[in-house]
């Protein structure tokens, strides 16, 4: 902020929440195109300085959590679920090592959603999820979810179209329901671009020890690029609501991803603003018994 | 080894396997009382040795655990359970948050077992157990686990003890079917002083953050040690067979335990020895296909 009338000293506008910056707006149309998969809107802007801040926010999130499940021993229901979105090598995995890595893993449930089960298939496309929620101080992570069930169910048509309609309608119904249980829900769309993805399955193939991640089959997905963009688009659009928005993060540089990420949930975090619970014992009364025993 | 021949240089004999170290003989009678809680039978001695130590083991583990979970992607069915047993505070969460945390989130198959809710009151008492054991390629950790039906529910009667009896038969015969099915389990036992004990509580009571840690029914079952101890010597006489052995790792240094812990996994991880599958794809082909995207 540069202020006119010359005498004051120049004060620095603080730093707007990355949350605002990353949020995809509400009641707007989605373009993708828009957006710079190698963007990196705000904080770090170069690879070391974004490794450091990232492990800066190591510790400050495993304190978070911890006050987040002390709480949930005294009552407190609220949780945080992470839900991560993104075409194929976005970094879905890379996230959860990364940014859930320096977390307690005790306090984590984490879910990879694959193609459903049989059974998972005979219920309505929730059922699966909700038996995956994260419980009371606990911070859940979805590696794809529910928005599956209108991503590559839309575009390979695995279901029929009119059922994929209503389908975003649930699916905001379903999570405003969970927000007013206590879950803080965060949606993170992977940006990647078309070039990236390339180059990534093209590392996969060049190291023998990567093989096991590549499927020949992720070559005919990624002809359906398109496809997949417009799906996302629609979900993007349409289940961007005041309980549980989307939050798009430029996904090409994988330092600028885990940072945040990591930051997002911070952010979230430090909103819930978790305390630990005063005893309710008599801790004088324990001492002496403990020093007797 | 010291030669007598003199001429010849003396060779280091090779360190024996700390799971040749800790396990707890079979066959034998096991007195607790006869285990010094803050030995350190193999390994480092001290305090920043065993930081260190331990640090190293970390990204070597993670490393196993990579290359075992890949092989499960080609059909390889391995997968390692470990099981945490030992008194209030003995570390069983703190093992979770220090030996765990190192490896990939995705990887670890968390939970920790509760007093059993009345449907799994309804069922026999492997039953939840079943349905938390690691999948292929996945790592297993039970804080707490099927013991505690041979623990806490013979010392506190919770079942008439007719139906304690047959329960280490039926244990037995259930490890020896995970371990044909390719689980290798490794069950510690944090072997804890009733010093430390007393000391790590009176630390909870002196800091209010740790408040939500404690509970004053904690006092009432340090008051049957001695019961708790004999129960844990029959459990471990009479579980410990040639498919799923008991490991006494000393407790009283939370660095020590952290360390043989870690040791203790890389051994059976590397005992397994999981290696990346070949892909079953044309490479050249498919990186033509990827380069003309």
């Amino acid at each position: 902020m540069t202020k006119k009338d010359g005498g004051k000293k120049e004060r620095k506008a603080p730093e707007p929440a990355l949350r605002d910056v990353l949020r995809i707006p509400a009641g707007e149309p989605v373009d993708l195109t828009a957006y710079d998969a190698r963007a990196t809107p705000a904080g770090p802007t170069d690879k070391a300085a974004g490794l450091a801040a990232t492990a800066d926010l190591g510790p400050r999130l495993a304190g978070l959590q911890e006050r987040l499940y002390a709480a949930s021993t005294a009552g407190d229901r609220r949780r945080l679920l992470l839900v991560l979105q993104g075409m194929d090598t976005s970094g879905k995995g890379g996230t959860v090592k990364h940014v859930i890595g320096p977390l307690n893993p005790s306090g984590c449930r984490i879910r990879a959603f694959k193609a459903p089960t049989r059974e998972e298939r005979n219920h309505p496309f929730l059922w699966r999820i909700m038996r995956a929620l994260p419980q009371p101080g606990e911070i859940g992570i979805f590696d794809r979810s529910h928005y599956e069930d209108v991503l590559i169910a839309r575009v390979r048509e695995l279901v029929p179209r009119r059922r994929i309609g209503p389908r975003y309608g649930q699916i905001n119904r379903f999570e405003k329901s969970l927000a007013e249980d206590g879950v803080t829900v965060v949606k993170v769309f992977l940006h990647l671009s078309y070039e990236e993805q390339r180059a990534r399955l093209l590392q996969r193939l060049d190291n023998p020890d990567k093989h096991w991640k590549f499927d020949p089959g992720d070559i005919e997905e990624r002809a359906l690029w398109p496809e997949y963009r417009r799906a996302y688009e629609i979900a993007l659009e349409r289940c961007t609501t005041a309980e549980a928005p989307w939050y798009l993060v430029p996904a090409d540089r994988k330092w600028y991803r885990n940072w945040a990420i990591s930051k997002l949930l911070l952010e979230h975090l430090e909103a819930l603003d978790p305390t630990y619970p005063p005893g309710d014992f008599d801790v004088a009364e324990c001492r002496a018994r403990l020093l007797a025993s």
